[in-house]
């Protein structure tokens, strides 16, 4: 059989064929991308499942519209307008099976084979492989510890006419790096000046540890003008209730919604409606903001203690971003070690029982094998402890191999 | 904004469309292809939810495999072997947002631009633009009573070497025709002969009136030589337990099921753990069959009841294929007739407060316009009988109009 070019150039996760490997419970993973399921309101989920189908069983069981269920969209709306994006309806948005669909509907709507693509390097994997599908060469965007490196930026806007930019501007998986205000405001200006689509993915933005991170690109396009016909956002559940439901959003210029939206219609008709009912009733709620100040406290008190244990144990070998919030850190090898690939680090620490993930397969082009991701957010204190340790002895092990 | 070519010839659905003119409660609508909620075990569904929460939460709400959960997988492997397929494994099928994800699936793994597909006459709509996506020029198959037309099929097999076919054997919709036991054993043949691929899509044929109905095409593929690698197959809970789940699944040879999987994982990560949680714990139940059971009853009842008053009271001046189970009656105005445009046709009968889809948005090519789709599924008994009443009205009005 042969298969469609589009696959020409697609692979498994990386981080997904780790996996398989980790089957032992003995190993302490800080290779995942998971939140902590302890965290999760499951007692509210229960509530709000039970109320689905005790009180809305006619819609949760039945086929719904494609573009989502209206109560839920209309409660995305509110979490929205608490973000900072005051001027939404519910019409410009759609209910996603996970913000995953949501990247891969702005994907099949845009992309040509021809296009270039600019994403972050390093990003997110399955952001990578889905736009690949769909369109042609993707380039990376340079980053350093305020976001995109706005001046490399611009010129692969000059030279690429690019049609389509996908950025994680708060809390960036994998590098955990939030792009300042300053340069938001410049990058939404980029985008109108070189006419180039920018997607905005912000699963993170409510897991901040201190003070909120700078308003999304979105809400900023109110006040950069012409950028809001520029602007898609991919907004999700996944990390703030659980990823069990699969709801995420898509809020894009109406033109774009609507051929979204037929895409979506032949794609998988609909999110699961029991979940969208259900994530309706936990909305309504009122408990979301009780359990997502509790989530910042957790994974606030585990990232502290990574990056101090971090120092504390290999402080002279790795350096690394330090996350204002999200669920990850990004660390590289210094440049005076002589081995410089994590991958086969990476090996080693499974070995001693640790894991985490090489940071190659974050990139588009051109990676940086030094670079490596470690999550702190599914992860316990005392597990952290022990794991920190481990890893510091696999490091120092591989080097001395 | 300048859209991906792949959306040059898509449109949205023509019956999602007519649904917005259905909002008035005054209206007996035969248009959708809805299940009827007052079927579904909704008890049986909330104990699964239940369960799925209290025993199975940290799967229900926590990311999960792209294939499935593999208890589910199990489970849907045990409806396989009592549909006839015998020699399933779990990882021979993965667990899809919905079957329509299924299809879709195939025609992203399968179909280039250059690609020829061939589909019934009529068919599935999101089947069509689904395809249409991914390939290049879609065909139909002509069908009779007995299912599709194989000598028409052979012709475009000889002259179009085409990549896929898509067909629906069993209860299909909209014609509600079951392709023969004969005919689907010679369609085997075929497909391995000219190395066409058969996706089978079943979501119907749990729902028969009398006899069950012939055993599927991925059944009968474990006897006629070399079909098995050319035969993929979509099953769906959505029509027998309910569609707000959003599970249904694809069965296909290996490499290309792998691939599949590749495109799911960037597509929407994987199905709602939750839904397939709940559909776990149903199916474990054993509360199908029961369910299924009266599901026919009631629905046989209302198919006899529709043939039986379109003889009486539109006899002379539509026909119509009778159905053996499905959900739907698939007519067509009788030649001689002044008019045969059943669009027009349809309007007058939204006056009339009766609703039904006009045939030839399920042609991908050559639509036949004198034809006609009712669902007799989501209407109860009296209901069926005013809205027959009304639809023959509507008709002498249109005709005389």
């Amino acid at each position: 059989m042969v298969f469609a070019d589009r696959l020409t150039f697609i692979e498994s996760s990386a981080i997904r064929d780790l996996f398989k490997l980790l089957k032992s419970p003995d190993i302490i993973s800080f290779a995942g991308g998971f939140p902590d399921i302890e965290v999760f309101d499951v007692d509210g989920i229960k509530q709000a499942c039970d109320k689905a189908l005790n009180l809305s069983a006619a819609h949760a069981l039945q086929y719904g519209a494609t573009e989502g269920f209206m109560p839920l969209r209309e409660e995305i709306v509110k979490i929205m307008s608490e973000k900072g994006v005051s001027d939404l309806l519910p019409e410009n948005l759609i209910i996603t099976t996970g913000s995953q669909q949501a990247i891969d509907l702005v994907g099949k709507v845009l992309l040509n084979p021809v296009d270039n693509i600019l994403l972050e390097g390093p990003t997110f994997i399955a952001a990578i492989q889905s736009l690949k599908m769909y369109g042609g060469q993707i380039h990376t965007i340079n980053i350093d510890d305020q976001g995109l490196d706005l001046g490399h930026l611009e010129i692969l806007l000059e030279t690429l006419n690019p049609k389509l930019m996908y950025v994680i501007p708060t809390f960036s998986n994998p590098s955990g790096v939030t792009t300042s205000l300053e340069r938001r405001k410049k990058l939404l200006q980029l985008a109108v000046k070189y006419r180039c689509f920018l997607l905005e993915d912000d699963p993170y933005s409510g897991l901040y540890f201190g003070t909120p991170p700078p308003p999304s690109l979105l809400a900023l396009s109110a006040s950069v003008e012409g950028s809001r016909d520029w602007v898609a956002y991919c907004g999700s559940l996944s990390k703030i209730v659980s990823p069990g439901l699969r709801i995420g959003w898509l809020i894009a210029p109406p033109t774009i919604l609507e051929k979204a939206a037929l895409c979506k219609q032949f794609s998988d008709a609909h999110a699961s409606t029991l979940a969208q009912t259900v994530a309706y009733h936990y909305l309504q709620s009122n408990r979301l903001n009780h359990a997502v100040i509790n989530m910042r406290r957790v994974y606030a008190e585990r990232a502290q203690l990574m990056q101090g244990l971090l120092n504390v144990w290999m402080g002279e070998k790795i350096q690394f971003f330090i996350p204002q919030g999200g669920m990850f850190i990004w660390g590289q090898l210094v440049k005076t070690l002589p081995k410089q690939d994590t991958s086969a680090w990476s090996k080693q620490a499974v070995k001693d029982l640790v894991a985490f993930v090489p940071g190659a397969p974050f990139y588009a082009e051109n990676p940086d094998r030094s670079t490596f991701r470690l999550s702190f957010a599914s992860t316990s204190v005392d597990k952290i402890e022990l794991g920190m340790e481990r890893l510091s002895r696999s490091l120092d092990t591989w080097l001395a191999s």
